[in-house]
């Protein structure tokens, strides 16, 4: 008889729980042997568009860490290929898109499509990672929003001044605008086809929203995100994550979500102050604790336990995704203290 | 008859002024065709260690721009050499460490240097730019603070996650502390020298410490940022400044500094009140608006001015460094409106 693991999905809904639900972000990844296996024989690419390769990665950390949902194994940047912007994995150097966007008819040029067929990989890998899970963890599906999506198809890759976003941001509002709200019907097309294929929840990435200030954010971000979310409400649980946002924490909450992500810069209970009490939170460990010693990583899980104080609501995860150099057994060992010292509680 | 520009260091003590002070972070660089100029006959290092070059390039924004100080160019990393961490400009990848920091041993070969020897051009730079100026306007010295220091020579460049600096931090704090309290003292002389050779003020630059929530900054980092405030104490003011610091500002303002700057996540007024009013601050308009439209940019110009409401102690500068695509034209014209924007009040 298979165990259902309901915690992931109560927390969504506040309700309270036997033990505090933990994942991880990029809890598939390259920190696990059996992962860098894979990528010896494939591509990020192939393993992304194989389901197969898809449903065996997302498997990998379910089989060897106590986590409390698994999450599809994809990467945010699919969906830029069918519209119209292909894109690589480099080497080292992470992802290059082929022609960045950069006037507004490449914006205009953009192609709109048929998530059910041009994403029908990903949507064929939700439902068999569903039967193979077997309802033993719930499934999360995921997308990247707006303007994290935006960034990479304007600056071609990663950034870390957003230059050339947000020149195209200010010096053309129109444009920026026409650009965010294409990438938000289509993500949010998407993520209801990923709902239809079987996710129990969905998380929407905003991971580098940091850039922006909250009056930026509301003028630029804001609508789009809505539009995102409004598409997906009542359907399953929404989560809505950045990072480098303890200044737009309220504004991100207005934007939706049944949780709000946080990262580790801000105490968790103070970015719930700012969230609000309407909505669950996730977060909030800085994931570089799992590269030291045991003792400090379990004070840290410890610290965002006792100030989230029991209160329903709470998915313990890192404040970003777990980093290549973590050693998997810190990893096994931090789900099991979340779940143990939350318990005892 | 020189007219001598006060109004910089009368901020910096917290002084009324006719209108707001501005000078800003990399007002020497790429953006200016004289600057490129120069780059296409000197490496970057060969600005910085020639001190007819890096003169000529300090004044270059001073011939075009109204700001009320001037900035010595030089580069953060300048003090790693001596330090016995050589290093390169590689160009399109920023810094390259020639062989990073990872271990006890290698903290512990870091050697000690007489900054009035080892960095002598710095110092006749600053004599020689000193007597150029006439008083004209301040001279600002720098120097980097010990987490962001640390985590180049750590790193061995530019890092996103910090990944082995907060390794090393968190896995074997005795070294941790060993290598910042090398890095504070050789900082603290460093600066003591400049005020020697005639700065009239020093900007500390903890460029990455928004990577460490206050936890982390507190145990691992305020008591040598400390010490490097204290060695400079009363001699010439002081700034401090830090990106993506909205939750550590009250902690920075601890560690030291007359002036905290803070960068434009944050609303000038809020980043203010968690300074507290025994200290200035500095900043905060996005760079970015910088490549956008005028309008634009006067409008978050004047936000800022108009949040912080005329009190005294405010120098107007931008979150971070001018990127090397914007037009010199638009920096111009933001000092010049932030001059009389502020006059007019």
């Amino acid at each position: 008889m298979v165990v259902v693991n309901t915690r992931f999905l109560q927390a969504c809904r506040r309700e309270a729980v036997d033990a505090t639900p933990v994942w991880f972000m990029r809890q598939a990844g390259r920190y696990m042997a059996e992962y860098r296996a894979l990528r010896e024989r494939y591509t990020m690419l192939e393993l992304c568009r194989t389901p197969d390769l898809a449903v065996e990665v997302t498997l990998q950390p379910i089989r060897r860490i106590e986590v409390d949902a698994a999450i599809l194994f994809s990467d945010l940047l699919l969906p830029l290929e069918p519209l119209g912007v292909p894109f690589d994995f480099v080497k080292g150097e992470g992802p290059q898109i082929e022609r960045p966007i950069r006037t507004e008819s490449d914006i205009d040029a953009l192609r709109r499509f048929e998530p059910r067929e041009a994403l029908a990989h990903v949507l064929e890998a939700i439902q068999l990672v569903k039967r193979e899970l077997d309802g033993k963890v719930p499934l999360i599906g995921f997308a990247g929003a707006p303007f994290t999506l935006a960034s990479y198809a304007i600056e071609g890759g990663h950034s870390n001044h957003f230059a050339e976003t947000k020149a195209l941001m200010y010096g053309n509002p129109a444009a920026w605008h026409r650009l965010c709200d294409r990438l938000a019907t289509m993500v949010g097309d998407y993520l209801v086809a990923q709902v239809e294929a079987g996710v129990d929840a969905v998380q929407v990435f905003d991971s580098w929203i940091g850039a922006l200030n909250a009056r930026d954010y509301r003028e630029f971000v804001l609508p789009h995100t809505q539009k995102i979310f409004a598409m997906v409400a009542g359907r399953v649980p929404t989560i809505h994550f950045g990072t480098g946002t303890a200044t737009i924490l309220a504004e991100l909450a207005e934007a939706g979500g049944d949780v709000i992500g946080a990262d580790w810069r801000i105490p968790i209970d103070e970015a719930w102050a700012r969230i609000g009490d309407t909505r669950g939170i996730q977060g909030n460990l800085d994931p570089t604790l799992l590269l030291g010693p045991t003792e400090r990583l379990f004070a840290g899980a410890a610290e965002v336990l006792d100030r989230v104080d029991g209160r329903p609501g709470h998915i313990f995860n890192l404040g970003h995704g777990i980093l290549p150099s973590t050693p998997v057994e810190r990893v096994q060992a931090l789900a099991k203290y979340v779940h143990q010292y939350s318990a005892r509680r």
